[in-house]
C-alpha cells in the first residue's frame, strides 16, 4: 500500500454566500488546491456533499464539477483544442454530515490502492438560496425517515434531547457547554475564512436565545455555505519544488452506528466515534497523548463533549469540563476547533470534513498564523453524520520540516 | 495490489414493489449476497443510490442499511448481546444513473487497496410510492440544473434529441432502434427477476405509444424498484467450500463528460464511455474480440446504440444495425442485455450497475439458465449516468471452472 500525502489545499470563506452558486463555490476551491499543489493534475474527483439534490436540485455533482473545473483527460494544454476529450473519474460520496470525511476517505483509498495517482477531494455545501423549514426538512433526510423524521424529529431536536439526558445523567450545570462556544469563537477571530471572527463572553452565552432547549444559539452551529478541497497523491509524485512541509495521511478509519438514536443502549456513548478513533490510532501507531490537536465535529456543543469522551480524552460525563477549564484552548492539553470549528468557522454540511483536513494541514505546516499550535506534528480530525451514526476519523502527520 | 473476486450475489425481482420499503428492499439482497458468499462477513458497505433523498426523503443510507442489515463490528454471534457495538464502515456513492457502477468501483478500490478485506456493495432504488412528474423532476437533478433542467429538459427529452440527431446524421429509419427492445424483451422472458418476462413483436413496437418523439414506449426503460448486492473480497479469503466458479474483477475504469449535452462537440460520441472501455480493456489485458457478453446501459434504446459504438463494437452510425441483424442476441457476435437489460429487466436507477454485475456473474458461473451464453469467460459491464456524463466500465473474468 502506498503512502498518501496531502499535496495541496483550498478553501473559501464560510458564510451566507448569496452571490456564488454551488458549482462556482466548488470550482473555486478545486482550482485553489491544484494551484497550492504546484499545478499537479488530478486523475479523479471525489465530491463530499449532502444536500445538493434536495436544496439546489442538483445531483450528479461529480461530472458537473469535473466539467466546470476543466478536469479533462489527456495532456494538451491547448484550450482551443478541437478534439472533444472525456473528463476524469468523478463521483459524489454521501454519509449525512460526514460526507466530507467519507469523500476524503475515498480519495485516500483511491491513492493508497495505486489505482489513482492524484486525487482531488472537494467538499461543498450550499444552505442559502432556500429558507428555514426547507433546510431543516432537508437535514432531516439524514435521520431515520420512518422512525424519526416522520415524527417531526430534526437533528437539532435530537441534539437537545442528548444534552438534556447528559445534564440529567452527569449533573452538568445548564451552562456547562458554554466553553465550547467560547473556545470556538475565540479561535475563529484568527481565521480569515471563518464566518464569526469575534470572541464572545460568558455573559453573551447566558443571554442567547434558546434554539431547542437546553441548547441556545451558541450551542448550535450555523448552517451556511462553503467549500474546501484537497489534493492527495503519493509522496514520490510531488513536484520537487514543493513549497510546504510534507503532511501524510497516517490513518483513515470509518464506522457506523444505528441511524435511529432510540436504538442505542447508551445514546451518550458515541460508539462509532470511539471505534473509528481506536482504529485510527492503531493504524497510525500513535498514542492518544501524542495527538497535538483534535478537530472534532461540533455541529452542536453536546456533540463536542461526547466526541471528546468517545475519543478517550475524557471519561464519560467529563468531556464538558475540558471546555470549561481551558484544556481545549490553543495552549491547552488537547486543542480543539483550532480555527473556529463548525460553531464559529461555520457549518458547511458535507464540506466540513474537508475543511477539518485543510485546517489540520495549516496547523501541521505552520501556516495557521495567530492560531498556530506550536510544534504541531500530529492532528486527528473526525467528521460525524448525525449523532455519530457515521464517524470518519483521520490522523494526519507532518513528516518533514 | 490485491486481486478482487466476487464471492456472492443477491438480487430482487424488479418491478413496482409497492409493499416493500427502500430499506427492506436493500437489506433483503444484502443478506442474500452474504448467504451466497457462504456467510462471509462484510467489513464495509458501499451503497449505490440516486434518488433516496429526493423521492423517499431518506439520505444517509450507509448507516441506515448497515444498521438494519445487522452489520455490526466484532465477532459475537450472540444476537442478545448486551454490549452496544458500532457498525461497519458505510456510505453512499452517487453519480446519477451510474451510481451502482460507481459504488461497485468503490468496493473494488477498497478491497484492492488492502484496506478492506470484505466489501458489500448494494444498489437500491425506489421509484414507486411517488407519482409521475415528481419522478421526472427528481431524475432531472442528474442533468445540468442551471442550463438544462431549468429549461424543462428531462433525461427522456434529452435522449429523444439524441435519437433525432442520430436519424438525421446516419439516415437510420424511424424503427431502426426496434431491435434493442426486441432483444431485451426476448431475453427477459428467461429471467425470473425481470419485470417484463415477455417477448414482443416488431408489430407491437410499431403500435407503441410515443413517449418523446421519436422514442416510443419500447425505446424507454421503465423506472421501477429494485435492489442487487455483491460481496467482494480477496481470493485467499474465500471459504474453502466456495460453491461457484471463481469470478475476478479484471478491470475497473471510470470517466466523465460534460453534464450539459450542449457542451459537447459531438453529442453522438459518448467520449466517457469510449475512454472507460479503452482503459478497462487495457487494464484487463483483454482484446475487444475476447469479450463474450456486454451488459450496456440501455435506459433508452439510443443509449444502447451509442454505447455499442463508443465501445468499438460498431463504427459511428452503425450500432443500431447490430440490434437489427441479431448480432446482440444470445448467440450473436456480441450478446447484450442478456437477462433483459434496463428495458425489460426494468430500470432500478442507481441499482442498475449492481444488477449488471450480478447478471454478468450468473453468465460467467454458468447460472444463467435458458439465457446462458455458452462458455462465457469474459464479461464487460458499463453503467452510465445520463448520456454518459459518467461512464463506469468493469471487466469480469471467470478464472476457475
Amino acid at each position: 500500500m502506498t503512502d498518501v500525502v496531502i499535496a495541496g489545499i483550498g478553501q473559501t470563506t464560510v458564510g451566507e454566500l448569496w452571490d456564488v452558486s454551488l458549482r462556482s463555490l466548488a470550482v473555486k476551491v478545486m482550482l485553489a488546491a491544484v494551484k497550492d499543489a504546484g499545478g499537479l493534475r488530478p486523475h479523479a474527483l471525489y465530491v463530499g456533499n449532502m444536500l445538493g439534490a434536495t436544496l439546489s436540485r442538483q445531483a450528479h455533482l461529480g461530472a458537473l464539477l469535473a466539467d466546470f473545473g476543466g478536469l479533462r483527460l489527456g495532456d494538451s494544454k491547448d484550450l482551443l483544442h478541437r478534439e472533444h476529450r472525456a473528463g476524469i473519474e468523478a463521483e459524489t460520496v454521501e454519509a449525512g454530515g460526514a460526507s466530507g470525511g467519507a469523500a476524503l476517505r475515498q480519495g485516500y483509498m483511491a491513492v493508497a490502492s495505486g489505482l489513482v495517482d492524484v486525487a482531488l477531494v472537494v467538499g461543498v455545501e450550499k444552505f442559502t438560496d432556500v429558507v428555514g423549514l426547507k433546510v431543516e426538512a432537508a437535514l432531516a433526510t439524514a435521520t431515520d425517515g420512518d422512525f424519526e423524521a416522520i415524527q417531526g424529529l430534526t437533528p437539532t431536536a435530537q441534539a437537545a434531547l442528548l444534552a438534556r439526558r447528559y445534564m440529567h445523567e452527569f449533573q452538568m450545570p445548564s451552562d456547562g457547554l458554554a466553553g465550547f462556544a467560547l473556545t470556538a469563537h475565540a479561535n475563529a477571530a484568527g481565521n480569515k475564512n471563518a464566518m464569526f471572527r469575534k470572541a464572545i463572553s460568558l455573559e453573551a452565552y447566558h443571554k442567547a436565545e434558546p434554539i431547542s432547549d437546553p441548547l441556545n444559539m451558541f450551542d448550535v452551529a450555523p448552517n451556511v455555505d462553503g467549500a474546501a478541497a484537497l489534493i492527495l497523491t503519493q509522496a514520490e509524485l510531488l513536484p520537487k519544488e514543493f513549497a510546504h512541509p510534507l503532511v501524510r495521511m497516517a490513518a483513515s478509519a470509518s464506522a457506523s452506528d444505528t441511524l435511529g438514536l432510540h436504538d442505542r443502549a447508551n445514546p451518550l456513548g458515541f460508539a462509532a466515534a470511539q471505534v473509528s478513533v481506536e482504529q485510527a490510532l492503531r493504524k497510525a501507531g500513535v498514542r492518544r497523548e501524542q495527538v497535538d490537536l483534535f478537530e472534532y465535529h461540533d455541529v452542536y456543543s453536546i456533540y463536542a463533549a461526547l466526541s471528546l469522551e468517545a475519543a478517550g480524552f475524557a471519561p464519560a460525563g467529563q468531556g464538558w469540563k475540558l471546555a470549561a477549564d481551558g484544556s481545549i484552548g490553543l495552549t491547552g492539553q488537547i486543542p480543539c476547533a483550532t480555527l473556529g470549528g463548525s460553531k464559529a468557522r461555520g457549518n458547511p454540511g458535507g464540506a466540513t470534513g474537508v475543511y477539518q483536513a485543510v485546517e489540520a494541514v495549516l496547523q501541521l505546516q505552520g501556516r495557521a498564523g495567530s492560531n498556530q499550535i506550536a510544534g504541531a506534528k500530529i492532528a486527528m480530525i473526525q467528521c460525524l453524520g448525525g449523532p455519530a451514526a457515521t464517524a470518519v476519523t483521520h490522523i494526519l502527520e507532518r513528516v518533514s520540516d
